[in-house]
């Protein structure tokens, strides 16, 4: 617990932003999935840079530990104060600051979430791309080096990131990027900031890459008789190039889920979602490619959502599988696996993990990201039940321990957060001391986001 | 100079791929472009990453810099070994080591070139994009985070490599990244290397990411009577979002080069140089509402290469540039700016660079990847005439701030080695420390490529 000197210097600060209260600090002390709640001491809400800047330099000259917190929808509890101390939440810096659409960047403050964000732009013609399933902040997103079901074909936030302002350990406030479309001026800071889940810095600012949104948009979902015939599609359609916005993989019980959450009316089997962006003629070339693969692999029950209404409703349905399963089974929790691998290897991971979840014995439909070669297993878990957890944790280090087998990662999109530091050295080996000693550069006291991602003061690696 | 002892282990480990001879450190001294040739010591060539890591290992342990080597063809002089020490020439790592065209990746060593790598994919279907003038190493263009005609498209390096293996200061070899298409596991340490010059570890391996060739290509140069008018063409079609796969801008002068030195027949005037990468029918589509644009511009004198033969010709010329603007006016020497500035200040800023250069009296023609908002000005230079030399620094200069009052960056794409060092503080404030305290951790004997990109030990910043 921090001294009283402290406290007294934050107050002054913050005022009544600075919330002590065990509901506020409850409040941000949980996480989506499974992870043990560990409020923080304090949960503080700044307006502007300099009050970041000023309570970072309080924290750090204390030793107290500064855990940033955006919409709080992160899946490996990221934003969880492990070791005490303050939560940033960031939600009233949620503005749009600059749009420059002959730019096609935007400046927005990090606790704008990326709906909003689209909302503002609806006028410009233009669109913000990454989408993880949640609503989840702009802030946060960076932190994470989020992506969703456009990065097939808009790249995640490593691509789609120009700039950022950060508050570091002591204080000091830098800009990383430019308004250019590329540089090769120097280290890319914006590159390292991105995924560095808040250790070593908080980000303030961030300028984002925006896109047109497209002449011509044609979405569908169609369904295959096996998981396997559904994810060779997909590896098809990759490997020919046909020019994919999005292509999506859910299993067939995600299909049921889907019926009797969402009223859709799916055949209860694997399908794929898929979309396609461009000018009418490109868009008409794309589909009918597509669905010449299709017929070919035995797929069928196209089901084409024509208007932007029934668009709409197909994505957020997609958007909302976690929640739609946890809704489906009352008083469940769950925990989300998330490797990526490349994409020949991708049928076969993922014939080899509804194995493995299946020998387990969990219900844990599989969806993913497939065109990126990622793909989540959705472990639904009683609660109370400690040996299904373990059960549920044990596969989820196999299915990871695949990933790597085959060339691939621990996480494509989730981050490290808790559930996976135990796992960096395996995937980096020598190169996750590097990363511990660019934090033990930047952040000398340990006090960013400290227990994520990178080895402990003195821990072997 | 380093110990008897230091040549004795070096030695042992290389025999006779350890050169000393004046030669061969005078031909490892000199840069294409102004700078004073700086000798090193000697001049490594290993074979193997073993090697590299055992030559790093002694050099750091007796405090002698050690310099990477790709081709030679860097513009800022990233590979000169300023405060002495061993130059590593990777000539004769230059294998390709693994294509895994399903995955769409490639594993090479760094002394391949980039021509090399592609003559090696031709029947694979494959190739790998980015393309700056010169045929230089992979390794090179990493270290350097390159670009070219290309990365409207394609990206530059920071988007087409997937995975490096790096020797680090201490002689330790480290991996980075996967061979997934995306990862949100850690720090990003590919991002971080790329673009480091050699600062922070000697690039060992890359894999590469590959594209499809495309189906169908179209090129073709069109002309218009002033600068503004090409550039602003550039401008409008990319906010109409027309696809391009290069659109590279050459005034007059460089146009009246293209036709002594290749025989082209180009009017004498500015000119853009486009290319369209897609299906028939988007090509078709390209080309048609790009003809639309440059007709309402008053552009004209479309020549379209019509054969592969002709395509190859007309961006081998444009490789060419900067050599055939030296050779055009013999014994001279080139001074290349390379600002990059956001895309709706690019006709603003190209105007102001010509009438800056010309105010100089400077023989300057200038030429750019402007669909980047990049261009370069190749400055020609009497070689004995220092009062020149100084007018062509003082407007790089008043360019490169130009471009950061603009929102920009200094260097676009070529870097900053040895040309703009003394601006880093500018671009980056305070950020510029914290790449130096990533390089001090790093390398914390300085022995990389010391005397680049970050604040030298103790330098105020």
């Amino acid at each position: 617990m921090a001294e009283a000197s402290f406290w007294q210097e934050l107050e002054t600060l913050l005022g009544a932003r600075l919330v002590r209260t065990k509901a506020d600090c409850d409040l941000h002390g949980r996480s989506e999935t499974w992870f043990t709640p560990t409020p923080p001491e304090a949960v503080a809400y700044p307006q502007s840079t300099e009050e970041v800047a000023a309570l970072t330099k309080i924290c750090n000259a204390h030793r107290v530990p500064v855990v940033g917190w955006g919409a709080g929808t992160s899946l490996e509890g990221h934003a969880l104060a492990v070791q005490g101390g303050i939560v940033v939440d960031f939600r009233h810096m949620n503005k749009v600051l600059e749009t420059h659409p002959e730019d096609r960047l935007v400046r927005v403050q990090p606790g704008l979430t990326r709906q909003e964000l689209n909302t503002d732009l609806r006028a410009t013609g233009l669109f913000f791309p990454v989408d993880p399933g949640a609503n989840a902040s702009l802030g946060g997103m960076a932190a994470t080096r989020a992506s969703g079901t456009t990065t097939v074909r808009y790249g995640s936030m490593r691509d789609n990131v120009a700039a950022l302002e950060v508050v570091l350990a002591d204080g000091r406030v830098i800009r990383t990027g430019s308004g250019a479309a590329k540089s090769a001026s120097g280290y890319d800071l914006t590159a390292l900031m991105l995924g560095s889940e808040g250790t070593l810095g908080l980000i303030t600012e961030l300028t984002l890459r925006l896109h047109a949104q497209p002449e011509a948009i044609s979405s569908a979902v169609c369904a295959f008789d096996t998981l396997e015939a559904a994810v060779e599609t997909v590896q098809m359609v990759m490997q020919m190039g046909i020019p994919m916005a999005r292509i999506e993989f859910v299993d067939e019980e995600i299909a049921c889920v889907f019926n009797k959450m969402n009223g859709s009316s799916l055949p209860e089997k694997p399908h794929l979602m898929i979309e396609f962006h461009g000018s009418d003629a490109s868009v008409a070339e794309a589909s009918a490619r597509f669905g010449e693969v299709v017929t070919d692999m035995g797929g069928a029950d196209f089901q084409w959502a024509t208007t932007t209404e029934d668009r709409n409703r197909l994505w957020k349905m997609r958007h909302g599988a976690y929640s739609a399963c946890l809704a489906a089974r009352p008083g469940c929790m769950g925990l989300v696996t998330d490797v990526c691998v490349p994409m020949s290897r991708l049928a076969e991971a993922v014939a080899k993990g509804r194995a493995m979840l299946d020998a387990a014995g969990l219900t844990a439909p599989i969806l993913g990201h497939v065109g990126d070669g990622n793909f989540h297993a959705i472990v639904l878990l009683d609660r109370d039940n400690a040996a299904e957890l373990q059960k549920a944790k044990d596969v989820a280090h196999d299915l990871a321990h695949m990933a790597l087998d085959m060339g691939g990662t621990i996480t494509g999109e989730h981050g490290i957060g808790m559930g996976k530091r135990y796992m960096m050295s395996e995937e980096h080996g020598a190169a996750w001391s590097v990363m511990g000693a660019i934090k033990m550069a930047l952040d000398p006291h340990n006090i960013l986001n400290p227990g994520k991602i990178v080895p402990a003061p003195g821990e072997a690696c």
